[in-house]
């Protein structure tokens, strides 16, 4: 076997690494499929972990798995704690090293952990089943982001099978946490990945994002003084009282995104600070003043708001709240961080090599002229630790999908494809290629 | 062994019962801690449930006990729908026959299911380890209702430890499901209990209950459109739209109570009728806008109000709060019922020679002239099954209880003993007593 360095990428080239993406499609949307049907729940990600490590391996790339520690990344900056069962989290990592090196690094990452799905019966079909329905594939993490993830992998592959390898290191990664933590990310970098920049398949619509929102998650554990409800008066009930902490957060919201309306990033995208309460549990009994109500909230925070500002902000909106209520004026309510502790992210000129090597290659799939749209995100992905904290811009790129983390999920399979030429064609560029030759 | 008919029930007899009760009350409290540490939470009353058939046993009843089958049940009038595990659900009936009967015959029924603890951390002792302080018994059922089921049995050990037995037919009743539908009480009249009269020693603090509302248990479902929180305006938030639902019920509650301002019964009584919404679980994620939204609620009725009408109003009410709703009007939360359907119960005419024998024994007790004074309960017991589709009148007369379904609930000792005096008198008075001499 020799390798040739720096293949040059025309046209002939290009067709000729489509092409290797268009022979093994079925193949792919197949291993889509097998992914798809691993229901990665938060905390149940392992099994999701060993297929992709079967598949790195399978694919001769060098593969680094570890149990991900707290303790190693709770002094990291973006850590967000942890509150469930995290003895079996895991990180997988897959690593191409070239023959000759003439071009720069990447890292190529993607999440499996999925979002819960919700009252299953509320699914056409059933979300750990994908289904293929007019070109769309249907099930729960088929958008967000498996299907980014097999994109790359499947990039990578075509790369091969057009007689090519990387001229630069390259890193797969798929990690878990991305949707409540970003721990996982967080993970490779303490284990000491690097590269000169990092693209994240996530479902974008083949749009990048040029800026995305932080965000905070937490608890408020509210209280109640629970009586029969014969006496119903005599009690507090923390049902309702929760509801009065929420209806103060909204004003936070509102406050905030009208503060927002100044940003210089953010100032032109109509309310870009969503506060969601997400979750709620209270009270034992239909017949008891309820005495305890929990809400399990996430809301957004701009670009460079200071986070521990944020969250002096929201522990006084609470407390604000529970002043003027004769029960909680004196058992005022637990604000809980149990999440993201996440800062926006910006992507400055230090990612524009980065995104001009993306503008070829999605014009070289969507046709001459096709603009790559860029993106201000309403949510927020785990770019932000490659670019804030360790100097490695990072942006995402990937298919089109839509009711991502609601009923019927699923991703457009021609997107799907064409993801995955654009990210072949972009590894070629970013990475260089060197030539294989049989021997 | 001969028995004589007919003693009087002179003051030399009521000291000598008396006395009999207080001979025996350190071995009655010993007995209600142990009663008290069996968790006979709802679907998990088995155990507290052969506690009391040993107990009967013991005392040479004749013991009925039996599976409870919901079939048998659902036609009967007062039947409410059971959401659970109902498999283990039993009675138990300790009978008392004479030798000679000239008196009256009694049911004496106490409940043995408890209601939630709630969050354990939030009682000063834990709930199923009964303490005793300052003469106050402290745990979950000391008070509601396991103190008057043990004050029943020790009420009729002393008349036999003075040396009588009652002259007529009487029986203990250990019941489940008061706390929810009251289907105990109704399946040991499905199975052919009768009497002249039930006494439920239920804690009223040396009160006997004139009149009771009725109560419906329902359970609101509400959906949402889940979306990322990123377009949480796409979406329909199930969680703030179920606190709609629950602020258009409280304006029924209001109109409820107004009306009951004209109630020949509970005019007088100041906001007889309380709503609760007592639990509620929606949501699975806290950056997903949440899909589903489950309040289970309790909501009083007046005595006389039909209950179908009331079930109509109920279900129009959350009718009317979905129709302005962008996405309830064409996604109305459903209306489960799944719990009591009670109607309320007011003593009349036929209770009161129960209520005179009542007076009597209280007053032999607490001195003469103290009054017995009677309640308007804004809450029910299980009295309306036997006084509304049996003709059995029916009131409770029980001790003195504190944060009954709240934390750190508790009995007083000194009540729990004169309960069992005037128990004792009253089973003297109303059943009549044989006198048991040796032989």
């Amino acid at each position: 076997m020799t390798k040739t360095s720096g293949t040059p990428l025309n046209a002939q080239t290009c067709q000729l690494i489509c092409d290797a993406v268009t022979d093994r499609f079925d193949k792919q949307v197949s291993f889509l499929a097998d992914f798809v049907r691993i229901p990665s729940l938060r905390f149940e990600e392992a099994p999701a972990q060993d297929f992709i490590a079967a598949a790195l391996q399978d694919r001769g790339y060098e593969v680094d798995e570890w149990q991900v520690r707290l303790s190693e990344l709770e002094p990291l900056p973006g850590f967000g704690p942890i509150h469930g069962d995290f003895s079996r989290a895991r990180t997988v990592v897959g690593t191409h090293r070239p023959g000759v090196t003439h071009g720069r690094s990447l890292i190529l990452q993607g999440h499996l952990d999925v979002v819960p799905t919700g009252p299953v019966d509320m699914w056409t079909h059933p979300p750990f089943e994908p289904k293929i329905i007019d070109g769309w594939m249907y099930g729960r993490g088929a958008g967000d982001m498996k299907s980014g993830t097999v994109a790359a992998i499947f990039a990578l592959d075509a790369l091969r099978h057009a007689g090519f390898e990387p001229a630069a290191r390259i890193h797969v990664q798929s990690v878990i946490e991305e949707e409540s933590t970003g721990l996982g990310a967080l993970s490779t970098l303490q284990r000491g990945y690097r590269a000169d920049l990092a693209v994240l398949p996530e479902p974008s619509g083949h749009t990048v994002n040029r800026a995305q929102i932080g965000v905070l998650w937490f608890r408020i554990a509210v209280k109640g003084r629970p009586t029969h409800v014969a006496v119903a008066q005599e009690g507090s009930n923390a049902i309702m009282a929760a509801h009065d902490v929420i209806r103060a957060l909204q004003k936070l919201e509102a406050d905030w995104n009208a503060r927002a309306a100044q940003d210089p990033v953010y100032g032109d995208v109509p309310h870009p600070l969503n506060f969601n309460p997400g979750q709620i549990a209270g009270g034992d009994w239909a017949s008891s003043v309820p005495a305890w109500c929990n809400v399990d909230c996430r809301i957004g925070v701009l670009p460079g708001q200071d986070l521990a500002a944020a969250k002096s902000e929201i522990e006084a909106c609470v407390s604000a709240a529970s002043r003027d209520h004769p029960f909680l004026s004196n058992n005022p309510p637990e604000v809980i961080w149990n999440g993201f502790q996440a800062e926006g992210y910006v992507l400055g000129p230090e990612a524009e090599p980065g995104l001009a090597a993306m503008r070829r290659s999605h014009a070289a799939v969507f046709g001459k002229g096709a603009e790559l749209a860029e993106r201000k995100m309403t949510a927020l992905t785990d770019t932000r630790f490659y670019g804030l904290y360790y100097g490695i811009p990072a942006f995402c790129y990937g298919p089109q999908a839509e009711n991502i983390h609601g009923f019927d999920e699923r991703v457009n399979l021609d997107s799907f494809r064409r993801t995955t030429e654009v990210l072949a064609l972009f590894i070629a560029d970013w990475c260089g290629l060197n030539h294989m030759s049989g021997g």
